[in-house]
């Protein structure tokens, strides 16, 4: 309906007009950028061809969807990961073709669990004979599966959950059974409502020999569960399982909860790759080598951090826009009656939330393109019989994973609120993408708990350093080798971290190493609890991933594979700076316990980065323009490319908000709710409560 | 439907039997803390009283709630505003009566802003006449009224409005009008779709005289507008008006937007006690003193630090009572086989997070206190006349409120994250709480901005210091002057933090002193920007709010005015102290630089926190239980008093999920969503988006 609303524009300056100028003022050349960034395995020519399929289906359209209840988000999110399947089968694409159209849709589907967890562990743990007869199954998707490990009373303590698979000789079946109320799978995606199978990670139970009734526990292991009849889709006999209800972020996902009573399973439910118990014999056969499962934590991990750059860069491409076309107080130096206000990027209060983050973006791509690359290495060593990378990887990705998504999950919250009231707003583009972000700092193992295993690996290392027999086994062994040999010999003015990148990188290891002694000499020589050292090893472990951010990142710079211009190259290296003090500047008092920066030049960094984000600030709007997140996928009439915010944000109130169809009844003396409608308003919400 | 699920109990130990042995190894007395916390304007007897009203009335029951969409979130919030009216009336309850029920109901009223702004604006800002005929339809509720101020374009700078407000002295009338799509009034609460009524803050502009065409503009005013009819509640002409639509929280409330179109009101529109327009002369007379409007934005800071520190309370309490129960992973260091699994709440990186949180909510508790008595005394004197306090309290309450909403919004997060995965479901109890709290960092002042008026105003006073004439005219004046007084003469050894708890309050008033001098001297010696200071400025605002919190917690633990028995200040001086030095240590390079406290001492703190986290451990159920927040309010499977944690969550799942009474058609090839439906289910979903 127009309205005299329809003549009225934005007071200048327009938003266009300041991205306008924003953008001209730059040097950055942002489509090579954007090549160096996103050109590997073809992303930048997937998401041109995937996104407009995605635009020009109203199934995919997000701007009301904040409107949906919860229930209402897997009707949809259900119709729309089945149609991105069959667009799938239509356009013919491949598993990085769907990822993309997944990636663009951002809604979490109900399928995800089955295409990602459940195909894999059927791949990597089932016997020659059960992926025969199941991945066909599974790819056609008429065998939807999901991963039932983690339970309501243990979760990251798997060694700990309660479901038993008992061996029953007599009968030749597996017997699965929750013997408690916490023995209840809980958490599990695809679950709920979605899925006819499940991997249940349930005790091995066998007896001790065939006659026997004595049981022995062999510790968790996988078997494929049939759970929902393949006709009527309910719950079959023994079998309660439903999703758990409605949480944090990811409306879509049943995530599910699921309880046995005595259900018994063929002997080939068991995945048997590595294990398996021998019908005849009732003997038990373990792997060969335990750390076989590391392998694909790993990879998720190494995916982990790619994907987290992604999203930070997502919610600071919105932050840097926005802030950049908002105006908001006139410069109070300024005495003239007519000074402009100025752009809210302008103050440093700001650019201090948002600017090292978008440094950190950066930072996370280059780690994560290092860890994917260790990640293939290492994999060519394993399929070789070689596991002796393992360790190490294992140990820098779960640092890795607690520290880079904790700046993508803290980020996207400090950049909204770096926006102000709007940021708080559904046009932020922030509100799904942070309560959806928020689960990753706990799951895939909890941001807290897993720093342990990289401390525990740095100090076991840095003992064998001190004992100092024969080579070497890695890196970290031979850095912390020569941190003791240099310790005593080296003082903080030999890092000179205003004046060289390189010394900025040697100092974040030195400042690693020597933490990393410091909780080795407590915990080896003081003989100090674990657990008393809890907080230490954290510190460690976040000091080490830092500083492998710093040497990933300088290493791309200083080796410049990819050819950049020097122009890219400067405004890189601003970036790298930018990072590197920022977060040297947050644990300064470390980097002085450690010798590793004079008080000097640490008293001087707040200064120095002030000066560094204020020669990023012209190119902000640019470096965000070269991570090339599309209007489609931000959603943000904050963050749109073409700078028109406050017509966006008064279209989705003003056209498009379904509560301002209803007008209703203020007067609280009446029971009426609705004016106009048919009375029940109130009856249909009570229902439902 | 009874299954076989009914027979199941969570394994051993329980949380009953767990919170039990808790609340008996502990000495501290609750109820005595709890009257000493909470008996103020007689808090506990009216929760007491109401509660039970709310608790038996199904239209106030929470636990389904999350499965509402936001429009639907609009209808329940409107009915139970109304019938909370409707028991007030009913019962004969006072405001504190009223506002117990709202905290209860823990919904965002629809009415909120009239009951609060709309109400206080026109009694402090009505001339007699207008507040005579205004006030009878307001309490009544016949007037519904909202606070037009924030527009899209402007928030923060009041000053940069665009809504005019123009004298048209021959028809004399103001004529209201919105020139641009960016003057459209937007946030505003109670206005989408509630309010009848609106206080509009526009600019006020006179003819320079009574036959003049040239407007002279005088600033923001408040004008009061009819904005719907009385019988239809349709806008009227020439108003656009609606909600905003969705976003984080806060979903009962219609925040509004709003535009005009010379929409033309009376003369006695314009709210009349300080400014006004004489109809005959054409003549503006402005306020005798500008300062009257900061009285009550300092009350409403008040009292969002006294609120804070029972969100915080909540919070805790959750994360404390949750993390007793929940069992993960025995002691890495015992080596005997049935070694139990640890509580949760027994590893200090789970202390780290929920125990210092737990001794904030103290210290809020002293300063929320003392803020609100400073400003009753300020108000006895204003109301003499003498303006002499006004700009210490509200240098003091920007920074205070800053810090402590911060503390808040952010120890939510904190706690939910500590809960592991079930921290992230819908039983934590923290889902709306955390949304429905992420407003405050922003709204009332932007936390990062407002930093600047308190650290003005310590610079101003230290100049007036440092110039040292006459008699200081405050405290900050005095210590300013004690501290240019012993500036060279004290050292970092003087303060023995580590011994004294009256040195901690002088470390922390030396490290605000300190900060504030460097930033004076930047600005007022160096001439350095404003701009160029800013985040140092907030490093000032932050020093001095945390010098406040430890100065009133010290205060009311060595006056003792409540009487409190040796064991209850036992545990207080814990909390005080972890409190302090769990400050201290996040800015313990501050610390050093302003010889406030020794290296030495500084080294130590991690050591001393971790045993004083180890101390409070063992009473901290109790701790969490004097705060006294019922279960009606926590709604959390996780935090609830008897401990049944994993009942409750299955129960939720289990039996209270409306999307398990539905069962899918997970098959992709068919576009049926739901089985046994009536098939257009997809279709009233598409309709939607």
């Amino acid at each position: 309906m127009p309205d005299f609303t329809d003549n009225l524009k934005p007071a200048e300056p327009s938003g266009p007009s300041i991205l306008a100028k924003e953008r001209g003022q730059s040097d950055v050349p942002v489509e090579e950028l954007s090549k160096h960034l996103l050109s590997s395995n073809g992303f930048l020519e997937r998401q041109a061809r995937i996104l407009p399929i995605l635009e020009n289906d109203r199934l995919f359209s997000k701007i009301k969807q904040m409107n949906l209840s919860r229930p209402e988000r897997y009707h949809l999110g259900l119709a729309r990961a089945k149609k991105l399947r069959r667009l799938a089968d239509q356009h013919g694409w491949d598993q990085d073709d769907h990822d993309m159209a997944a990636y663009l849709c951002d809604d979490v589907s109900p399928y995800m669990v089955h295409v990602a967890m459940f195909i894999t562990t059927v791949k990597e743990q089932g016997s020659d004979e059960q992926r025969a007869y199941w991945m066909p199954k599974i790819n056609s998707w008429e065998v939807i599966g999901c991963y039932a490990q983690t339970e309501l009373g243990h979760g990251s303590n798997v060694r700990g959950i309660e479901c038993q698979a008992r061996w029953s000789p007599e009968t030749q079946e597996f017997i699965i059974h929750s013997p408690t109320l916490t023995a209840s799978k809980w958490w599990n995606g695809t679950m709920g409502r979605t899925a006819n199978h499940a991997i249940v990670v349930a005790q091995l139970m066998v007896p001790k020999s065939r006659n026997s009734k004595e049981l022995v526990s062999h510790g968790p292991h996988p078997f494929i569960v049939q759970i929902r009849d393949m006709k009527t889709h309910k719950p079959l006999p023994g079998i309660a399982v439903g999703d758990i209800g409605p949480k944090y972020g990811y409306a879509p996902m049943d995530n599910g909860y699921m309880l046995f009573d005595n259900v018994r399973v063929p002997h080939n439910a068991m995945l048997s790759k590595y294990s398996w118990v021998d019908p005849n014999t009732c003997t038990y056969s373990k792997p060969s080598n335990p750390a076989v499962v590391y392998g694909s934590l790993t990879a998720v991990r190494a995916s982990i951090v790619m994907h987290a750059r992604l999203v930070l860069a997502r919610a600071v491409t919105i932050a840097v826009r926005y802030t950049a076309i908002r105006r908001q107080f006139a410069d109070r130096d300024d005495q003239s009656k007519a000074a402009p206000e100025l752009s809210v990027l302008d103050y440093p209060t700001v650019q201090i939330r948002i600017l090292p983050l978008l440094a950190t973006a950066f930072a996370l791509h280059y780690t994560g393109s290092a860890m994917q690359a260790l990640y293939q290495r290492t994999r060519a060593d394993i399929s070789k019989g070689d596991f002796s990378r393992l360790a190490e990887l294992h140990s820098q990705s779960s640092g890795l994973k607690s520290l880079c998504t904790d700046y993508a999950a803290n980020g996207i919250e400090t950049c909204r609120r770096a926006l102000g009231g709007h940021g708080f707003g559904g046009g932020s583009g922030l509100i799904q993408l942070n309560s959806d972000y928020l689960s990753k700092p706990t799951v895939e193992g909890d941001n807290w708990m897993i720093t342990q295993q990289t401390a525990s690996y740095l100090i076991k290392r840095m003992a064998a350093a001190e004992a100092g027999k024969g080579e070497p086994i890695d890196e970290v062994e031979r850095s912390s080798r020569e941190y003791l040999a240099a310790k005593n010999q080296l003082s903080s003015e030999d890092f000179r971290v205003l004046r060289s990148d390189a010394d900025i990188v040697s100092a974040f290891k030195r400042r690693s190493r020597y933490l990393t002694y410091v909780a080795y000499a407590q915990r080896n020589k003081e003989n100090k609890s674990w657990n008393d050292l809890l907080l230490l090893l954290r510190k460690v472990s976040v000091a080490e991933s830092e500083s492998l951010l710093v040497a990933n990142f300088h290493i791309a710079l200083v080796s410049n594979d990819a050819g950049l211009s020097s122009q890219s190259k400067k405004h890189l290296e601003r970036l790298f700076r930018l990072y590197a003090y920022y977060t040297m500047d947050a644990s300064a008092r470390d980097f002085a316990k450690a010798q590793a920066a004079s008080d000097k030049d640490l008293d001087r960094l707040p200064h120095v980065i002030q000066d560094l984000m204020a020669q990023v600030r012209p190119h902000a709007v640019n470096l965000v323009d070269a991570w090339c997140i599309p209007d489609f996928l931000l959603d943000s009439a904050l963050g749109r490319y073409d700078g028109k915010v406050y017509e966006d944000l008064f279209n989705r109130a003003h056209r498009l908000n379904p509560l301002n169809e209803i007008t209703f009844n203020s007067d609280y003396r009446s029971e009426e709710i609705v004016r106009g409608g048919d009375g029940k308003e109130l009856d249909r919400i009570l229902a439902k409560l």
